[in-house]
């Protein structure tokens, strides 16, 4: 638990224990590339007073340049199949033009944002998905959170910007759900703060109907989930996006949302 | 100056007026898309003790994803002429593809690497070069390096690795040459830190025959290099690296060198 200390000047020996608190946002779908759109979305991060933690995805963006350069993309349950040259291209998309594109427009905003994946600072480390029915190819399982690095950086004023590409720490980059990783980052900082943890997208927010936008479900209760996904109310890439809240929830994290961007 | 503090353990008042070793290598070329080559290198790399920061380009990468995506590439003097489709690609290219695979070979090596561009963490800032004879594009000339960041990262136990992408700090990311970059980070760290400087790339080293790998100048000195560029004998591409290694002479840097990799 993270003991906020007093300042010396007035108290040498009382410490309050209280965890700052700390907003996790990840950000995904349509918007990164919405130049106006991101460019709002961006100004309201900036914003956001105490410490944050952005995490973007970018598969809109990788599946346009797969398409340009002629490699098919494979898709399973809002998953995609990764094979090298996908590789290359969602390392190029995701760690470059989307990361860098994001971190600058932050720091336009005034907020010392810094770009990273998985590998820089050794910060996730994951394992390649064992391949069962399903070889997902070089797609990463997270392991290891290095909060300790994260805290560093949090700590000397830096908005960490996470892409969705980690590392096995022997060489291999490795593909990873970014709602995977705000999630392990979320679950890994409760230690040390209080977490706030948003998937922002297009969309209103968990729809019972996807064709209707007004449809937002208030709250989704774990007894009530597995009901939703039988009847199909609740499909596809949206799944793993809720079994990575109630995981969240799980692990201590504050508050989970899932909503459109502009409610910032 | 920085003032290195003996251990407290040992000795609390006494401070020695000694500047820590701090290598900087800047690395280019075909190495970079030579994947046992580059392994080799960064193996070197990471068994270089103290302090370090590595810079790469990418061009040649780069030029191949132009040529994919049916962007025409234009050379000037060694320099890209970079319009809005070009930064994207080498964005990709140098902060997504490179940055990523180097940082995590370095990882797998144990040297604890974190890729960045200057727009991370605010570190390197530019301005989009001025329109004179010829428009250069979304090219930046660096203004401020932000010395303070990189000590930071350095004392917290980090290898910096930066690809040649920086920022105007208004959300314009722009292409920076990579020898200008290792040339102005290492005159920025020579107050802190004894810098020495290397330009690696597969060339044996300054060739007054470029046709011929034994034909190594030695030293070049300022008088002389008029001399040769005027003949001929220092042409194209290396003339902005020599530019680069005598303002880092007159900027403090200890020692520099223009060298192939493998002498590491």
């Amino acid at each position: 638990m993270r003991l906020k200390q007093c300042s010396p000047k007035y108290c040498k020996n009382h410490y309050i224990n209280m965890k700052a608190p700390l907003s996790i946002l990840k950000i995904g779908g349509k918007i990164l590339s919405d130049e106006q759109k991101l460019k709002r979305f961006l100004k309201d991060i900036a914003l956001i007073k105490g410490y944050k933690i952005l995490i973007h995805g970018g598969g809109n963006e990788a599946s346009q340049l797969c398409q340009q350069l002629g490699i098919t993309t494979q898709m399973l349950n809002g998953r995609r199949i990764t094979n090298s040259p996908t590789l290359e291209v969602v390392t190029m998309v995701y760690a470059g033009l989307i990361n860098k594109r994001v971190v600058s427009q932050l720091q336009a905003y005034g907020c010392n944002a810094m770009g990273l994946s998985g590998t820089d600072g050794n910060i996730i480390t994951s394992q390649k998905r064992p391949v069962n029915n399903i070889d997902f190819g070089l797609v990463g399982d997270i392991e290891i959170i290095n909060s300790k690095r994260i805290i560093n950086l949090l700590e000397s004023g830096i908005t960490p910007v996470f892409c969705s590409i980690t590392h096995n720490g022997k060489g291999q980059l490795l593909n990873t759900n970014a709602d995977s990783i705000a999630t392990e980052i979320a679950s890994a900082m409760t230690g040390d703060f209080e977490v706030n943890l948003k998937f922002c997208f297009e969309k209103e927010g968990v729809l019972a109907n996807p064709e209707d936008e007004r449809s937002i479900m208030e709250s989704i209760s774990k007894s009530d989930y597995p009901i939703y996904k039988r009847k199909g109310i609740i499909s596809n890439g949206m799944i793993p996006k809720i079994d990575n809240a109630f995981l969240a929830k799980a692990n201590g994290v504050n508050q989970v949302f899932i909503a459109k961007t502009e409610i910032l």
